[in-house]
């Protein structure tokens, strides 16, 4: 059995070194465009910022130790050019000598990866205008960083990659503005929690600019400035981080099914030819949630999709049921990760979602170092679902999620998650895991035990006809009365029990806990502000 | 409705709060023999070591403060001495001048927590010698620790929290022993995992003695000396972590359902006498997995217990169905968390379980910082279901620990979990996540594509007539013959093909690549040592 796997970065080697353990009598070739294979992508912002001091701890294998360690053999400066699916033939190009050779093979992987796409705007050519998808393009953007030419910095694009890219220049005291063409940057995470990491981002000295559409990239000998529809600002360096588009225009006629250039594949890996797979970031996946086709290219998935589609070449059984769009990125003095549905994808999928959003302890308050989650949790109001989380903060946002992801991965609905027997030492969680306690507030307002609102509504303006109350430990909001609850019922002078109030805490617990005393009182029209001055600051009073 | 609680710590005040939000009509009391309320347990030890400076953090709430945030009514110094469950009565001795009074309730919660045991010995009452169960005990613990004159301590008991205290002393260059009458410390995980745990604490300094047994404390003024089965050491200071028991004497004849002195409770919290609710560390809950009566005396299980039996307190309908026996735990560079069931539970419980010992980044290992996760991991062999996580490392093994809580209580199979698309990025984890690579780890044992052999059975001799075949990088193994696997089939020359061989790397991962090699080559007889020099040590022929 020849099988040939057209790329080898991280979804081809994968594939390929499990496709020869599975079945060591396969007959495994790899083609690979660059001269490395294996390097670690998501490495590469540390790189720039110098977190990773060597260039060689970003190769994880070179071609000739993953020929022994697999048994794989692998040509490099080779770019397939051709496929021929009825003589199961590819045509590649011998980049050093342009000479072409023809590939036979019994089955394909085809794992060409993508490329980054530049904006289609003047100066992307021009000196210190960077990608930042290859070791060498780290390595060239890291020269620059270094050369001690460089006082400012634009990113362009405000993913992952992009904000990664901007917290390493930052680091290195490069004054670091992020533009982004969206109404927000974090791609995943509904819009308000979007909007409080961008200015978690400003207190951390990296600007952020969305709505914001650069037009043209501008200098003599290397760039000098950014202009955009609104600003234009001086620059001298630029990251252009703007997305990627799988190399995949060779196969365009090739009668493979496609999206947008993406090779659509089953829940084997296998596309709609039977002797041709597809796995990387070139490849469809599926949505773990809704079984529809979705593009996931990360590392993570590369890795087990590929796993999972050698399993099947190797004449096993394996059905990779597909991602919750899951990333976790960390920011200056803030991490942020996500997985699952947020509203907006909820509602884009025609689930009618229930969300709160609270602010909790990541470990015990009085242990050192403590700090707060800003979560939002997502879960349908059909059967209560857990649908999806949003989680900001200093601390342990990969937990939060992981236990999210088990949970969503296992079709659990809220009331099975209220109880968890989750780990609790003080240095590292709180007696109520906030997970859980995330879980239980969403409950309650499932419930109508909490009545409240999310920062999102209240700045689409449903607060409107709403008196807001300070209920915090101490006044806090600007210009609102403050009323303490445990002083009740003095301080309710004036306010009619049929009276729209909006109360407003700190995080949001007080709150609840006043709108429950009040309640008692009979005051049955409060909404709890969730989040409270937290995330959505003490300017609240119109 | 009028409900007594008894006890006012951790459960006492969870259920007492959440019934007053759920019913705020009733009229609840809490009954508390000490002057403090609501402290914060599990965070004595850290006051201990000055890592939380005073020990107002350490108090959660006062009295005073507590009524006037719940509504409910607290009287402290008063200690309950009697029930009249036909009465409904409560009799309760006032600690200041002895008085007793008679309450009377409509429903009662007992939560009257639980108090050390000393062992029974000469010496526990002298000078230097404490409990650490109250901030009192740990007040007077760090002033003791803090006088200069400790040079040496000696923690009785090797749970966690002996072991957390420990680790708090050393931290004060206090040369710190631990003594533990079982063959181990850290209960719940199987030997060879805290054999491995006590091996890192000596290299911290924290001398480990299992298997012995306290016979008396000794010493004028103050102690000077402990004296056990095996030895004897000099010590200025002990710290007795040998256990709890129920404040429950004084139920004994009540004609309430007890084990060990515990309080039985359904899944709703109610003892025996519906009128009789119990929570906290004077009360079993169940195990998750098993059903069985469990006692888990925790302030994560009291705070969610207690909160469940406050929602049917109220009226409302909440089952808590129980533990996973979860913990975790900081000690010097080293965290060791656990949940579900050890192989040893496993098999007590009559569960036919696999395991498997591996050793895995638990971060990109080219980030910095990032460390090794030595994990094992407990499926049955039926239906493959997870039933136990075992994890030490320097790292975030509270994350691992909570993956698996998530996972079990769902009653995930392994497959269920062998593709999750976790949180990925370089800071965080590795990109195929160290408990799915566990997994997939497992599954590979489980359906033969690894065969072997796990430290406890290497340990137990189970590798009699088997050759060890040295199978790292490099060469590591003392006397063992060396195998490059990637430079086969050279150097197999003088191995019969149906030769015993045990295959040993650093972790197990290049083990597990020679095994496959050696297979397709014909070696039918290969086992891998699950963990390798990492976890077994190099001495290993003998």
């Amino acid at each position: 059995m020849k099988i040939l796997v057209i790329g080898g970065v991280a979804a081809g080697t994968k594939t390929a070194a499990k496709l020869k353990r599975e079945d060591p009598t396969a007959e495994v070739t790899i083609l690979n465009k660059g001269e490395d294979i294996s390097y670690a992508g998501c490495g590469l912002p540390y790189y720039v910022g110098g977190v990773i001091a060597d260039r060689s701890a970003l190769i994880v294998n070179t071609p000739a130790k993953f020929e022994k360690l697999t048994g794989v053999a692998v040509k490099c400066g080779v770019e397939a050019v051709a496929l021929d699916r009825a003589a199961k033939t590819v045509t590649a190009k011998n980049l050093s000598d342009g000479s072409e050779s023809v590939y036979s093979y019994d089955k394909l992987v085809l794992a060409v990866g993508a490329s980054p796409v530049a904006p289609p705007i003047e100066g992307v050519n021009l000196k210190n205008v960077f990608f930042l998808r290859t070791p060498e393009d780290a390595v060239a953007l890291r020269q620059a960083a270094e050369s001690g030419e460089v006082r400012r910095a634009v990113v362009v694009g405000g993913g992952y990659i992009g904000l990664e890219a901007a917290e390493n220049l930052a680091s290195r005291d490069i004054r670091t503005t992020v533009l982004e063409m969206a109404p927000q940057i974090l791609p995943g995470f509904d819009q308000e929690m979007a909007a409080w990491a961008e200015d978690r981002l400003a207190d951390q000295d990296i600007m952020v600019f969305t709505n914001e559409r650069v037009t043209a990239i501008t200098g003599e000998e290397k760039v000098e400035k950014v202009l955009c529809e609104n600003r234009k600002m001086k620059a001298d360096l630029v990251v252009l981080s703007t997305g990627i588009r799988p190399n995949t225009k060779w196969l365009m006629d090739s009668g493979l099914d496609m999206v947008k250039g993406t090779l659509l594949t089953d829940l084997h890996g296998q596309t709609n030819d039977p002797a041709i797979w597809a796995v990387g970031d070139c490849a469809m996946v599926h949505n773990l949630i809704t079984g529809a086709p979705a593009w996931s290219p990360m590392g993570s998935t590369a890795n087990i999709a590929g796993r999972s589609a050698a399993v099947n070449l190797a004449g096993g059984e394996s059905e990779y049921l597909g991602v919750l769009g899951t990333a976790v990125c960390k920011l200056p003095g803030l991490n942020a990760g996500r997985t699952g549905m947020s509203v907006a994808q909820a509602a884009a999928a025609g689930i009618d979602a229930e969300s709160v959003v609270c602010v909790l302890d990541d470990k015990a308050h009085y242990y050192p170092g403590s700090g707060e989650f800003i979560i939002k949790l997502v879960a349908a109001r059909e059967d209560q679902r857990l649908l999806g989380i949003q989680v900001l903060g200093k601390g342990a946002v990969d937990k939060m999620v992981d236990i999210a992801v088990t949970a969503i991965t296992m079709k659990a609905r809220l009331a099975d998650l209220a109880n968890m027997d989750m780990a609790y030492a003080p240095p590292f969680s709180t007696a109520i895991h906030p997970f859980v306690a995330a879980v239980q507030i969403l409950l309650n307002k499932l419930s109508g035990k909490l009545v409240s609102m999310g920062p999102a509504d209240f700045q689409a303006g449903k607060a409107e006809g709403y008196r807001i109350l300070d209920v915090g430990m101490a006044p806090a909001v600007t210009g609102a009365p403050y009323l303490d609850f445990t002083a009740l019922p003095a301080g309710l002078e004036g306010i009619g029990k049929d009276e729209k109030l909006l109360l407003v805490c700190a995080k949001g617990k007080r709150a609840y806990l006043t709108q429950n005393r009040l309640r008692a009182l009979g005051y049955a029209n409060t909404v709890v502000l969730e989040g409270g001055t937290t995330v959505n600051g003490t300017e609240l009073v119109k």
